[in-house]
């Protein structure tokens, strides 16, 4: 095993990002390939079986020098069958076994889970949460998702479902949401919303990542928006650190480049709201993977799967 | 270990509950004192002794035939050094190390833990969470308490204060709550809460229990009131359940009593607004052991830390 090579891949709503690691988790190349061009299921996973051929050819590696292929989606995973059950953002999957097809494309072990439960492995392992007992991971994009570290392991769920701290609920009524439900975090503090209140406040459009630079300048409309988010994602961690009793909160996605105003915007609610145990015990950090967290996350799963963790 | 007996002592505002179990934890004897008396945390540490020597004496053993006692306490527990931080209903105890005067008190082994936990545990082993793989209890009465089964084993969080699902938010904004946050569960459905709601609906005050009654015999009022707190308890479940996606949800304490109304309007919110993976894999049943699970719930303490279990 310890001159083996782990594939990492990260499929998200616009890229595919492929990785090749070495034994130790170094990157040996990365590779971003835009997803639009696959319109069905079928095509994108061909397009994942073309992009583990390239970066193996590539390397001149055979597929024995292959420990295996971790690969993150964005929707609940059946992880133990390998089956993606559905992609809220990307339509046309239903119960796909992408496991076994890659699986039988490939040639290589495949293993597959929860993109946002592969980010918190890696930033478990190698990132912010590293040293944590009990984790929260979250990453703000178009969607809120999250994943758990209960005692040390990551924790799926009694059907793989875990950690949709997304779709917990901030208020008794509130806006429909993608999920189904209603009055969802992610129905506040999704992107898209955010974009929303941004053009509510500046009376334009405005790129998010141009409103963090705003705030880092002290521009109190860019504040008011960062602290706004806050505040709602201040309350479902709230109902998470007086439930779960974590002591690690991992943010991470494009929102989390907010800064500072975000951060201290949640750690006062937290202080605020939670019960005084819950909230003396943990601390809220920024993730530190990046857009890498959810490759690396693949390759962990791969060593978990082997026994090498 | 075969022969020994367990004691097991459950903690409430109004009662101090004991139990004594033979190694299969069949109750021999129980008993309930009032809790009204004891005044001062000394006086109450003292009464617990007397009722433990009271209950070894009149069942003529000595102190070798007894494994341990276990005691469930009505507050946060640092339960690995056996201290009682504080309780929110009961004033004066502050950082008192229970499990460490008992036993020089009583020469026995005594191990503490959190009511609700111990109530989670009880079911777990013995009662409606059986088999359950990741299970979440709760206990409606004056609080609302909580405790969680994680991969078949009772988590308690990083400072042991995990399982306030009382204290979760679910509402932005919202009445102050006696934890020092707003807008918790608790705030919504304590008994006292629902007291007030009941005067409002009926213009008197009627006891709970009888408003369950009512309810059973279809009295429109009676339902009101109920499929109003399993609105409220629904909303705080559906994030319990996009969190956790447990397979079991067990509801015991007086309000459980309720009945038929209040768990199909709870069973009818998770439906609609949690997320159909984890709303399809979660049962809610009422808790099976009733007064009993605390005293129970204390004697598998003492087997779990004696590792009989």
């Amino acid at each position: 095993m310890k001159n083996k090579y782990i594939i990492g891949i990260d499929l998200g709503g616009t890229y595919l990002k492929i990785a090749l690691f070495d034994s130790s988790l170094r990157f040996k190349e990365k590779k971003f390939f835009s997803t639009s061009e696959f319109s069905q299921p079928e095509s994108l996973i061909d397009g994942i079986a073309e992009a583990v051929f390239e970066i193996i050819k590539e390397n001149k590696l055979k597929n024995s020098d292959i420990l295996g292929a971790g690969l993150g989606l964005p929707g609940p995973i059946d992880v133990k069958n390998g089956v993606a059950h559905f992609f809220p953002n990307i339509p046309g999957w239903i119960d796909v076994p992408v496991a076994k097809i890659l699986r039988k494309k490939t040639g290589l072990e495949v293993f597959i889970d929860n993109d946002a439960n592969l980010m918190c492995l890696a930033e478990f392992r190698m990132g912010s949460a590293k040293g944590a007992k009990n984790a929260v991971c979250l990453t703000l994009g178009t969607g809120v998702g999250g994943g758990l570290i209960i005692e040390g392991k990551l924790y799926r769920g009694s059907s793989y479902a875990a950690g949709e701290i997304g779709h917990m609920p901030i208020n008794l009524k509130g806006r429909p949401c993608n999920c189904g439900g209603f009055a969802c975090l992610e129905s506040y503090i999704g992107n898209r919303r955010i974009a929303t209140l941004v053009k509510k406040v500046f009376k334009k459009d405005i790129p998010l990542d141009e409103v963090s630079r705003m705030a880092a300048k002290n521009n109190s409309k860019a504040i008011r928006v960062w602290e706004d988010v806050g505040a709602k994602l201040g309350v479902a961690l709230v109902s998470v650190v007086n439930l779960l009793n974590p002591d690690r909160i991992v943010i991470g996605g494009g929102v989390a480049n907010a800064g500072r105003v975000l951060f201290s915007k949640i750690e006062e609610v937290i202080i605020t709201r939670a019960m005084v145990v819950q909230a003396a015990k943990v601390k809220v950090f920024k993730a530190k993977l990046g857009n890498d967290a959810g490759m690396l996350g693949g390759a962990l799963l791969v060593k978990e799967h082997s026994g090498g963790l």
